[in-house]
């Protein structure tokens, strides 16, 4: 399991997130990256955790002013790139070229979307990854995988039926090792998490406990 | 062969244009139909012209200012709409919201992409139809049935590998019956066409040579 | 005082809401207009009310699907256009645009705006009015006279300070005659509503009563 | 005169150009700024160089995805932002909603604009400084100063109508000394470059080439 944590605008410190997950990842040997926002990309990767940008902009080097070209996330660090976030939601013609902006710098790219035909549609633009991710269950912390675990089967089946090298996440209301265990069970190969650790007052325990079950 | 014309925001009389596209589907049995902007829709529905809307919104009735539900392009005569045409790019989450909002009405829909990958993942939504048109030919008058056939080709294989169900159109420079008849070689149902009946000085003229070599 | 009743995506009838609108403005003299969908505009028109539209796009004639171009909206029987609204925000360089627009087809305009800052802004882009909505209030029916009058006040300084031929409209939850009198007394030039009326049982009875203290 | 210089999406070296801004500005006593991709803040500021940010996002602390969020910026190490580039254009309720976030961080506020009107409006917001930037002269190497000395003074007389303690700055082709007189002799407190310096070969000796006539 892929277990993506992402900061969002949260008024946490990145570095002390990011080297908790560092820790953890590596007492555990659990596969953990942190996101956060593209100004903090470098000093999180500096601790040598797995660093992965929230967003790119889908565009190469030019005049593009506040954009977040691939080439500038990765020279800072970053090794992947969620896209489509349901904050960030992006014109489909826009992900497509932002999936070229990646693959162009070797980042590795997980395309969000909020419901199955849309996993489809995103698994159809060949990303490494798609997560699915109902907004309305977002930072709730009622887990995907209990809310609506049909959701989950359903965007593992959709991705497969278009491309089944695509790799399928699930997010929303994940903050326990059993809701990890569950989104496994359901076909999920990761998850991704924001408050649950981002606002957790020991970011390590709550990775600790979190990762506990597949450790 | 379905004809489509997109009368865009040109400067040409709505109401000339639909009669003239009626006259010639009825005289050839060629299905052809017209799509104006929002304002004009019941005009050129009242000419007896099968009649698409450019675009609907991806909402439902509620508080929407400057929107186009599609429950009032209905209710003005359209029984089809356009979707995410390159002139009027929309979020993903947006085109699903914009075929929800279609079928509960049922507005046939086409949407349209640039190229293969994005029509799969178009044709993941469960649209009717999708449309390639690769930007850089719209208006040109250079066709991409002669100027890029394999963009073609590979948007109807796309497509089918997804869903077969739908059907593939394409456009971009069409506007001649030769260049029909190779889109439908090429395995395209239909065309969307713009400037080259819309800006024509005789639509009807345009319109029944276009589609002499099918009629 | 000015009346602007936005149907917005309502699920009323707009031809009935716009022949109450004509009747009681006709029978009292006070200025009442019916801002429909794009799609409805000729049917709101032709009853004889004063028509607006709730957007026009910040383009000319030419290649542009999807839009409502002014010179469309005007033919279809606008007389003015608000813009900007709440619910469909523009970037400042395309308030300009749909302004030049606007002008260029002799529609009226009311720029929408949050705050006396950006009315302030609206009106040094020079339409005809602006028109302040805390967006918060909008749809509560508790009336913004009431709720927050500074915000009134504040915004007829903004806009007298940068151009005072600029006039002010306020909106958001005015529903009642003493709603209308308070905004008067605040310095408006008239009032924007929407669900007060195109939502009520009976909206010529709605419009009477909210006309009957200024009649 | 302020110079800032924005490098965009450009392939220079950041860091590069920063130590070169940073060395003319302490030799000539001129001020000149660094206006990197967010990703590129923290390595920019370290050189010591005036840092600036190339936008920040109209949020505060909270869930939103691939935002930048003015206090990370400022944590980066920027002491000020541009907003509403004409590459970046900005919806107007969110240039308010960013100046609000730069002025709770301190940052200092530069809004861009095309045109005097709507330096005006971005004057009413209350920035510490507007730009007017032709979005036509961008990148062409015709100085503003030059190709339309007309539009800066008119910016200038715009600004001050609605707000003197506004400082107005020009940008879109300057490259040369003379430019920057020019502007200086229009009126304008400072320019924006970016290719100029940011293509240069040398980019120390285009900035000392640059500042010369005012060192």
């Amino acid at each position: 399991m892929f277990v993506l944590v992402n900061l969002k605008a949260y008024p946490c410190d990145p570095v002390e997130v990011a080297t908790a997950a560092h820790e953890v990842s590596e007492s555990t040997g659990v596969r953990i990256a942190i996101a956060p926002q593209a100004t903090q990309l470098s000093a999180v990767a500096e601790t040598g955790v797995e660093t992965w940008a929230q967003h790119v902009s889908p565009v190469e080097h030019g005049s593009h002013t506040g954009s977040t070209l691939a080439e500038a996330a990765a020279d800072a660090g970053a090794v992947g790139t969620l896209l489509n976030h349901s904050e960030n939601r992006l014109k489909l013609a826009d992900i497509d070229a932002s999936l070229t902006a990646a693959e162009r710098t070797g980042l590795e790219t997980i395309v969000c979307a909020n419901n199955p035909d849309q996993i489809g549609a995103a698994a159809a633009l060949g990303p490494d990854a798609v997560a699915v991710e109902p907004p309305e269950l977002i930072g709730t912390g009622t887990p995907v995988s209990k809310a609506d675990p049909d959701v989950v089967r359903d965007a593992v089946d959709a991705a497969a039926a278009v491309d089944d090298s695509v790799d399928v996440l699930c997010g929303a209301g994940i903050s326990t090792g059993e809701d990890l265990d569950a989104a496994g069970d359901l076909g999920a190969e990761g998850v991704l998490l924001a408050s649950g650790v981002a606002k957790a007052e020991d970011p390590k325990e709550a990775l600790e406990d979190l990762v506990e079950p597949i450790a």
